[in-house]
Parts: structure tokens; sequence; C-alpha cells
């Protein structure tokens, strides 16, 4: 590309793909799958396959699946999108990407990639909790993926921050794992689905505490406890394991030209456009208020056909 | 309850739902589920269960199932719903329904019930040709459902009438069973998923007959063949069966205060929301453009968790 780049002392010209698609969690692998059907010519770019289903306990609410396990239905995505071959850049993350000319420009660390349309479906991360000790322990006890390290804490007694769906997953996960759990939520109550709340209020294992809200995460090479403020006070609470889960922020940084919320999501339309003509985006990125993977997985499926309706009612000139 | 009303010379109070779910399709059965685990005091009233994926081909564009006959999913989507143990009136059909104080009352021919919210989510059914002959040979040669009936045309000549995605279903569904099959469109050229379109072009059984329109059908007892029009000649064509697969119609013939578009389909609001509040509609039966099994699963919950907001935000009142 370089050599004939310098030959021709001319502008550089990539392969225009007919979408990128930046993400591979259920939003962009449905995408990609409709994309595919559709015979689009297009690439997959993300730093890793599932998304945050990849690291969730067990899912009773994906429809046609009673019940399965986040990696389990990860791989069956996975499966199900390289069934069509689809280009699959792993590992790159898009830094930014911009309007130029009938198309745009995305790009990598690791290179820059011309296309037509652009689906957005990078999913949100973990929201960090901000107090002292929080950096230093992560991964010495400290965790925002029960599903990844719960089975590290067999035996002993951990804290869950959170009060709502991921909180009460963790705490069900580490159940089975953790000899206690206490939840430690800031709200009056957890507010997660009655299902779940129920088989965490009735297990013996478990001690909810409401109203109080970290402080700072404590320990010498590991964690060895939190400090929590409850009604005005401090208190200390001893524990070798701390699963983070308040909440998550959307991946949507390098999305410099596009319209946001407040809190960062992507606005988009019924149809999943976003405020750029050719631009799409679905999923937990986006400010449909529900983060869901039937939903991500439905919104995907509407972005690429959203994608395949542009490219057909706007076609390259010459 | 006549008894009660005559005893008591009162307004007949009836059981008050939160949720009543009208139709139980991809997006029904995908709402059901997550008002169940919200424990929401709900109902589900529906002619049939499964919906349209009853009666569809294969699938190969249901996320985490790469390859699922419609009559599978749909049992599976079934299986899914009844571990719930929901209150289900099956085979009822809704005739109407209306504001009433806090809530609404929906009316079937078996009853009235009331309830906090609505969810709609009753689909589409098969357009109908309009031409001589058609409801003479329903069922005696002409159909609206492959999946059903295409296995009693084996070793038969048949039309498949339409040219997208069902046309294109049904064609590959009968390719198995017909000796000949004739797809007959107004359009210019066929406008499904390529994949199924290459399935389609390379058979040996199958012809397209392009910007061609059906003028009648005919025959004794049984369908004979059908009168097609093209570049303004008549021709006729000789089969024993005929696929209408010409597209669908919105069952929205019972929302008289909802607002919909041209085409009947309900408006809808990125969260699901109708123009009455504490109605929300999902599926085919609204104006979201794609009409797709995942998509009409991911709008179902949408619907659903839109309804737990709204009882929320509108507890009732004394």
């Amino acid at each position: 590309m370089v050599l004939i780049k310098k030959r021709l002392k001319t502008r550089l010209v990539y392969k225009m793909y007919d979408l990128i698609i930046i993400g591979a969690g259920p939003a962009g692998i449905t995408a990609s799958v409709y994309a595919a059907r559709k015979r689009m010519n297009f690439l997959v770019i993300s730093r890793d396959i599932g998304g945050q289903t990849a690291w969730s306990g067990d899912i009773e609410n994906y429809t046609g699946y009673q019940f399965i396990s986040g990696p389990e239905l990860a791989a069956k995505f996975e499966e199900h999108m390289r069934q069509y071959k689809i280009p699959l850049k792993e590992t790159e993350e898009v830094e930014d990407f911009r309007r130029d000319g009938d198309g745009f420009i995305v790009k990598t660390a690791k290179g820059e990639y011309r296309s037509r349309t652009v689906i957005v479906a990078s999913g949100k991360r973990s929201k960090e909790l901000g107090v002292p000790g929080e950096k230093e322990f992560k991964n010495r006890g400290l965790t925002y993926c029960a599903t990844c390290d719960g089975p590290l804490f067999s035996g002993k007694d951990v804290a869950v921050i959170g009060g709502g769906n991921s909180a009460l997953d963790a705490a069900i996960q580490l159940m089975k794992i953790a000899r206690h759990i206490t939840i430690v939520t800031s709200a009056g109550s957890l507010t997660g689905d009655s299902v779940m709340r129920e088989q965490v209020e009735t297990s013996p294992l478990v001690t909810v505490m409401n109203n109080a809200r970290v402080a700072a995460v404590t320990g010498d090479k590991f964690v060895s406890g939190i400090t929590i403020v409850k009604n005005g006070l401090e208190e200390k609470l001893q524990v070798q394991g701390v699963f983070v889960e308040i909440g998550l922020t959307p991946n949507s940084y390098f999305c410099t030209i596009l319209e946001k919320n407040q809190i960062g999501e992507i606005k988009v339309t019924i149809q999943n456009e976003t405020n750029v003509p050719g631009v799409f985006a679905c999923g937990d990125v986006t400010d449909v208020p529900e983060k869901q993977i039937i939903i991500a997985a439905g919104e995907g499926a509407k972005a690429a056909l959203g994608v395949f309706r542009y490219l057909i009612q706007n076609p390259l000139h010459g």
C-alpha cells in the first residue's frame, strides 16, 4: 500500500466496503448475520466477540432458550456469525471515524478502513466506583466480572456493590461459590427482576445493606475490606473479594460525529439511524432505554436492514 | 358475574390486571416472559400461539440458532412461555378495547377484561389477491401457507405469487415437493435475500415470471390454472396449486383508539409506546419497517419493560 502510494504520488485509495460494523456483541453479530445474508461486502471490527453476554451468568430471558449460560449463548452467537465466513478484525479497537466523500474512514491503531456505511454496536463497559483503592486492588480481589472471576473466591467472604440486575446476577452466581455475600447498594432497596430478588433475599448466605455507599477499598497485597458510609457513619466490612456491579457506561468515545444523550449513549431513531446519514447504531451503546440481549439482537437486525435500504437509496456516483 | 351485577345493582367490577398482552407470536411471547419475570399480574389473549413463526419454513437468521424450522422455533417459544404458567386465553380474539378509568376494557366474543395497560402484539396476516376465483378455491388448491399445505402438492405443478422473502421461502420449501414451480411477481425482479434468491434462480425446477399480474384463479372442483397478464397480454398457466405470498396486512382492526399509518400499522416510539399512554405495541403489527422474528422478540421485551416503568410511574389512586 505504501509503495503504491509513493509511486502514484496520488491519494491512497483503500478498498471501499459497503459496511463496517464496530463491535461483535449480540447487536453486532446479528447485524453481521443479516449483512451476510444480504451479500454485503463488509467488515467487522471488534476488540472481542460476544460482548457482555460472554461474561453474563445464567440467562433465562433470551426467547427460545429457557435456560442458557452467558458464555454458552455467546458461543452460539459466535458460531452463527462464523458460519458466514465474515471478515473480522478481532482485537482491533476503533479510535475514530469521520465522513469522507461518499462514505466514512474508520481508524484503528492498526490501520484505516473505508466504507459507505457504519453500524456502531460497541456496547457498554462497567462503571468504576471512583474511590481510593479501586485501581490499586483491581484484579487483586476487586473485579467487574462475577462470571470470569467468581470461581477464584471459593469459601471467601465477598461484597457485591450495586442493587440492579447485574448485581443480583453476580450475587446469585456467588451463592454457589462464596461463604458469605454482602450486597451493598446506595438505593433504598434492590431494584432488579423479582425472580432474582427473591432468590437473593431468601438465601441465608446473603446480607443486603441498603442506603450504603462504598468510600474505599482497603487491603495489603490483596483486598481485605471495604469502608462503607451508611446514615453518615463509616463502618468497615471485612471481605476478600469486591464485585463492582454499579452499572455500565457506553463505549461511544470514538463517535465524535454522532449526537449522544447526556450519559454518552448514541441517539437513534426507531430505524436505528443516527444523526449522520449512513451511520446506524444498535445495542447497549444507544439510547434505547433497556439493555437486554434479545433487544440488542433485534436492533442489530434493524440496523443491518436499514443499511441495506440506505445503500439502495444512495447508489455510488461514477 | 351476571348474578353479582344484578344483586349489587352497581357497576360490575372485574378483576384489574396489570397488563393484557394481545397476541402470542415472538413479540407477545417475549413480552409475556419479561412480564412474568417482573411478577406482573397479567393475561395473554391470542387466537393462536407462535404467530407466523409457526408457519415459516427454515429459519437461519434468529441469532443463536444457525438453522431451525419455523414450527420448531415456535415450539421453543411456546415452551419458554409455558414454563412461567402464564394465564392464557387461547383461541379468543379481541374485538375492541377502550379506555376506562385508570385502565382499559378489552373485549372479546367470550367476555370483557380490565387492565391497567395493554400490549398489542397481534401481528399480521396474509394479503389476498382480490381476484375472481380466490375465495372459491381457497383450501381447494389455493393457500396462503406453504409450510402448512406444501406437502399436499407432491409431484404437482404449482405457482407462487409474489417475489419477496415469503414467496422465496415458499418456493424453496416447494422445491423439495412439487414437480415445477412458477414464481409470478409483479415486480421487475425478485426482491428477497440474495441467499434465497440464488437458491431459487439456480434451481431447474423454478421458472420466474417478472412483471406479471394474476387476473384470475380457475378450475372446477380444484384449482387447474391461473390467468396471468404480462405486457398487456393474457396468458393461461396450468397449475394444480397456487401459493399466495404477496405480503401481509396488520391485525389492527380492533385498535380503534390507536394512531396508525396509511397501511394500518400502529405507530410506535422507539420505546414501543403508542399515542395512548398505557398502550404499547410491538412486532409485525407496528410501523417498525422490518418484519423479522428477532426484531419482534426484541420489541416485545422493550414493550414489557416499558409497561413495567409505566406502572411504577402511574400508581393506582385509592
